[in-house]
C-alpha cells in the first residue's frame, strides 16, 4: 500500500479508490510535544477498536465522520479528508492545560461545556487561539468554524451520555475536522483514550493518556478498562 | 494623601470625593513580568502628559474614559473605577507576543484590526483567553465584553487616525476597562508609549517600550519624540 502520511500514532495509506484511505494505528505513544515517547504493545489495536466503536455511534447519531468501517485489528477504512489545521477541544471538567493556563484546580465541573480552538502546528506547540485568530490565519471560514464548534458540542452530548452509561466520565476531548470528498465537514482522525480524558465514574481513576504523561500506572490497563466497559 | 493601590508604574490616591481618585505616574519601567526593571527619570511626567492628551481626545470623541483632568506633572484626576481583570489588546500590525505565539513575521499589516483578550493575573503571566474563558471565569458579562471590544475598536479608529496625522503608526495597544460610579464602562489606566506600540511612519523606528524591552536605544528619546509630534 502507498503511504500518504505518517503521524505520531497513525499512518495513512492510499487505496484503489482515490476518495478512500486506510488509517493504520501504531503502538507509539507520545506526549509533551513528543519529548516523551514509548512503544506500547497493543495500543494501536485497542485504539482502533475504541475509535471504530465511537465513530459508529456518531455516524448512527447523524454526526458526520470520516469513518467507513474497521478493516482489521489495526486498520480503519475512512473517507479521504482535507484536514483543517485546527484542534477543537471540548471540556466538561477542568483538567490538563486549562488548569495550568488559568490557574484552575483539576476536577471542577463547568457550568456548560467549554469549546477551545488550538492551532495545529507542532513547531508552535499547538497554541490556543480564538476564532478571530483562526480567521486571520485563514485556517477556516467563519461558518466552517461555527459548524465545527457546533458539531463538537453535539459529539460531546452523544459521547458524554454514552460513557456515562458505561460508568465513565468524559472529562474532555480533542477533535479534528476535515472536508470529505462530498464537500461536507466531518469529524476525522481518531477518538480514543489518546484524545479523550476518561475517568472512572466512581473512583475517578484516570483511564486515559494521562497515565502515560504522568506515569500514573500501566497505560494498557486503563485503555483495556475503557474497552471492556464500552463493549459490554 | 491616602494610598489606595500601587502598581508597577502608577500609584492611586484617594481624594476627599470618594468617587474621584488621583493617579500618580512613577518613573519605574518594567518588562517581561517585571523580571526587567529600571528607573527612568522623567518617564512618569511624559506618560502623564501623553496619556492626558490621548484621554482628552477620546473624551472629545464621545468614548467614555475615567479621565477628568491633569493636575500636575505626574498627577491625573480620574473617576474611581471597578476594574475588570482583563486586558484588551488591539492590533493593526503584527508585533510582539502574536509573532511568537503564531509564528508570524513582525510588521505584517492585518486586513482588519484584531482584538485579543488577556486575563490580567500576574502569577499566570496574563494569558491569552477567548470570550468563552472570560465568561467561565466570571471576569465580565457577555454584553460587557462585547461593549469593551467595540469600544477598543472605536479607540483604535480615533487614535490610529490621530497618530497617523502626527507621522506615527499605531501598531497595537493595550486597554483596561472599569465601571465608573455612574455604572458605565469606561477606558481606564493609561494610554502611553508604555501601553502602545508606536513606530515612526517613515523610518519605522520604534518609539515605545520595546526600546526598553529589547535595549533598542534610549527610552526617553523615543517617548519625547512621541510627545513632540502629538503636541505640534
Amino acid at each position: 500500500m502507498k503511504k500518504i502520511y505518517e503521524g505520531k500514532a497513525k499512518i495513512v495509506y492510499a487505496t484503489e479508490d482515490e476518495n478512500r484511505v486506510i488509517v493504520f494505528f501504531k503502538d507509539s505513544a507520545t506526549a509533551f510535544d513528543a519529548t516523551k515517547k514509548a512503544e506500547i504493545e497493543g495500543k494501536g489495536v485497542i485504539n482502533n477498536t475504541i475509535s471504530s466503536m465511537l465513530f459508529e455511534i456518531l455516524n448512527g447519531s447523524g454526526i458526520k465522520t470520516h469513518y467507513i468501517k474497521r478493516l482489521s485489528d489495526r486498520e480503519m477504512l475512512v473517507w479521504k479528508a482535507k484536514r483543517f489545521d485546527l484542534e477543537v477541544v471540548v471540556r466538561n471538567i477542568t483538567a490538563g492545560s486549562i488548569c495550568r493556563r488559568l490557574g484552575m484546580k483539576e476536577g471542577i465541573e463547568l457550568k456548560k461545556p467549554l469549546v477551545e480552538l488550538f492551532y495545529k502546528k507542532d513547531e508552535l506547540h499547538d497554541p490556543l487561539i480564538c476564532k478571530s485568530h483562526a480567521l486571520m490565519l485563514s485556517l477556516a471560514e467563519e461558518e466552517q468554524i461555527d459548524r465545527m464548534e457546533n458539531m463538537a458540542l453535539q459529539v460531546n452530548e452523544v459521547l458524554k451520555g454514552f460513557f456515562q452509561a458505561c460508568g465513565i466520565i468524559l472529562v474532555d476531548f480533542k477533535l479534528e475536522f476535515g472536508i470529505l470528498p462530498d464537500g461536507e465537514i466531518a469529524v476525522i482522525d481518531e477518538i480514543s483514550p489518546d484524545t479523550c480524558r476518561l475517568w472512572d465514574a466512581e473512583s475517578k481513576e484516570k483511564l486515559d493518556k494521562d497515565r502515560f504523561r504522568f506515569d500514573l500506572g500501566n497505560l494498557m490497563e486503563g485503555y483495556k478498562k475503557v474497552l471492556e466497559r464500552i463493549q459490554r
